[in-house]
């Protein structure tokens, strides 16, 4: 099992992403800033307009087009009810384990990080991965369940940034963070109920910022081993800002 | 038409949104926090479970509750299809005419607005007052016409902050700005095309931000009287934030 070749081909293949449906896969097609490692069609598509444009982009495109009975198609889509009969894995090349965020990175320079902790909603994920990606900070942390996956309404609501922005996986956040935390990083939770202000914490230590979700925050589990709970301080007896807002606050204000 | 008595008449009721359907006037009339002038009701609904509550709350609140014919009611919600034969007057109490702010505001202190020129996503609309309300700036300025109407869409993105956020409203957004632009405010539009960044144009003057339509931007018209057009610097390729996070962007940068 933990060969190189094997750790090679484990790693390409973490990094693709499976979108479906015929809108999804054709407008992905249609992106030339999208890598497309493979594109899936159902035998029992008929052959019309749609299908059509599919398969003439993909072959002018040189990608590698795979017939599949209708239901092996389900079992790549994972969706047989919504897919239409076509598939196409996507190459994230900006997606990687969080493994790779080690001591040396940490601790080399101050880095800035943030980490998801159940974000359910997909319009939601997607505008923080457009943030994220737009802020230049060093990453998104993303546990690979309990949250929205990466889907097309994702894809759609990062605008097509999910494919440039620097997103890292785990399996399990809060093992995760307790490791990071021991490699260097101070861990900063966000709650509306906190007493600090996320503007007065500024230092040259590695941060991750922890949101939480939508309804219910931060974990507790997580919340045990944040070093600070921070919030954004708010006017006109407004209790909470949405998560996207939060996220997009603490990637481009926090770093000048 | 210009005695006193008529001016403080159409000031308040150009503080009332009408909103309808059981549902939103519902969860209006259930929460303390939104001052309610008066409730209208179809008199051909029917005495059922939710019609049953939405009076007894009113009465409850002592609330003036108007019964109509279901064509009088449509035209008080200005919208028969979906108003299920409910609509309610909410009184917004920070929802003043743009013309309060005059030259006296304007040069007592360096403020800070935010103006929206035909924003049109409801989902937009509502995150930018959230944030708006949140952040503690001046206001926000809102053409009457041209962008989405604050509907019960609208309040439910603000998560309820439509009620407390200090909204301006205007007719005219062009030649508003060119009277506050006389009055002494500098007019900045945002663009993604623009040379300078909104993080390195702050001064003590007083500022009006100018967010664009999702689509097309600021209108030729309005960037053509703005004394800056300025941009959020992004990075990784990407081409542009959603206008509700540049919204926030802006918001909060003053707080830091």
């Amino acid at each position: 099992m933990s060969n190189p070749d094997y750790q090679q081909r484990k790693a390409f293949f973490d990094q693709l992403l499976t979108i479906y449906g015929r809108k999804p896969v054709l407008e992905a097609l249609q992106d030339p800033a999208m890598q497309i490692y493979k594109l899936h069609l159902a035998e029992s598509n008929k052959e019309d307009g749609i299908i059509r444009d599919i398969k003439k982009i993909a072959q002018q495109r040189n990608i590698s087009i795979e017939m599949h009975e209708r239901k092996a198609l389900s079992r790549i889509s994972k969706n047989g009810k919504q897919d239409q009969g076509v598939a196409a894995d996507l190459q994230l090349t900006a997606y990687q384990p969080s493994t790779v965020i080690n001591k040396e990175t940490l601790n080399k320079a101050a880095r800035r990080y943030i980490a998801l902790d159940r974000i359910t909603n997909p319009q939601n994920m997607g505008m923080i991965i457009r943030s994220v990606a737009a802020s230049g900070i060093d990453g998104l942390i993303l546990p690979r369940r309990g949250g929205a996956p990466l889907s097309a309404l994702v894809i759609k609501a990062s605008a097509g940034t999910l494919f440039r922005a620097p997103l890292f996986y785990c399996d399990n956040l809060a093992q995760e963070l307790k490791r990071l935390q021991s490699d260097g990083a101070q861990l900063c939770g966000l709650s509306s109920h906190a007493k600090q202000s996320v503007f007065d914490t500024q230092n040259n230590a590695s941060q991750i910022y922890i949101l939480g979700n939508e309804t219910d925050g931060v974990s507790k589990e997580i919340e045990k081993q944040c070093d600070f709970m921070l919030k954004i301080p708010m006017h006109n007896g407004v209790e909470s800002l949405n998560v996207a807002v939060t996220a997009a606050l603490i990637a481009f204000l926090g770093n000048r």
